[in-house]
């Protein structure tokens, strides 16, 4: 299976890249290409040094999905609608949102769109045989660079397809120690978005860091 | 520290005074004394059996609220509005909210009031010298009853006034093995309302029971 990470030179995208390549085919988006290859570079050299098998291709967001079975946006939130406006080629592919639309004054808190979360926004610029599911959500972002510390989170997804939800699922807990949980449809993902600015301000207000999310 | 728990006979309500009465004094309230005097048998016949110490009051809700310094409003959203305008006698103490206006389809989800949140309603309906404190939310209401098992979750606690607020976090650490973690100002307790039809989401669509929150 071929993952394609648009944005897949920030912070998550290249952690991502990261934790996935060494268990797939990864191919790293980037609106330059350049970026993409030393990004690629920099993940091959540390996954190396660990021994750690690598399958990482750095291309365009567009080539990303183009040779993707399964994409990624790992993009901010605010980036999101103008990112899409000029990518095509999604149709039938399985699109996982782990986007929060997040504000923050002195807390952090829930800024949804219109649509009533990111995943509903993306689903609706698509077309639709685009498979949308919202997952990895609350991962914290730091925390997926950091090679050498296990992931030991629950992660919830949401999607209305179960086959697609199954795939996500199992890319899911093929990562360090993230546990994958059925959250629902779709449209039950403003739920799971919101929970990350709630870990925000957890991290703020107790004084900890990255602090991510176990359901017991 | 004397503790009113309004609805003091419904499930959350009735746990609630069996895992406090321990440790504080406890006011049971309902609309009906008998029936709190009744609840308050059947507690103290449950804490005797563990050789708990056991300090509880029957009396009706108003009673409870005009007799406690911390009053926990333990009533289904949709009871909050009609019971409250019901009520007098708010000012100057401190009242807990575990609420969550939940709404379920075939999946749950949020669905709060106008103000935001049902604390935030709740705050617009007491008197101004009246705090309130988001705290409980997210701890399945089965738990609290179930005296023999240990309540390992995380409680986010949201509040506008430090003091009120480390004191709600002392009570929720008193309780079990809540662990208490502020979680901002009353205005995000939104986000922690909405974390309940998440949970119960996970477990409809997991096979789960009951299933809680740890923040790590």
């Amino acid at each position: 299976m071929k993952i394609g990470i648009v944005g897949g030179t920030g912070e998550i995208g290249e952690g991502m890249a990261l934790r996935l390549s060494p268990k797939y085919d990864v191919i790293v988006g980037s609106r330059e290409e350049t970026k993409a290859i030393a990004t690629c570079d920099a993940c091959r050299a540390s996954l190396e040094e660990r021994d750690l098998a690598c399958n990482l291709l750095g291309v365009t967001n567009q080539r990303a999905i183009d040779e993707a079975d399964v994409v990624i946006l790992a993009i901010p939130f605010r980036h999101v609608a103008p990112t899409l406006k000029t990518l095509t080629g999604f149709e039938d592919k399985i699109v996982i949102s782990p986007v929060n639309p997040i504000e923050r004054t002195t807390y952090f808190y829930y800024a949804p769109p219109p649509e009533g979360s990111a995943a509903m926004m993306i689903k609706g610029m698509l077309p639709e045989s685009a498979i949308v599911c919202a997952a990895f959500n609350n991962v914290a972002a730091n925390k997926w660079r950091a090679l050498d510390e296990v992931l030991d989170y629950s992660v919830a997804v949401c999607c209305d397809d179960d086959g697609a939800k199954r795939t996500v699922m199992d890319l899911v807990n093929s990562v360090s120690s993230l546990r994958a949980y059925d959250a629902g449809p779709l449209h039950a993902a403003s739920i799971v978005e919101s929970l990350t600015p709630l870990l925000l301000n957890i991290a703020r207000f107790n004084g900890m860091k990255d602090v991510g999310v176990r359901f017991v």
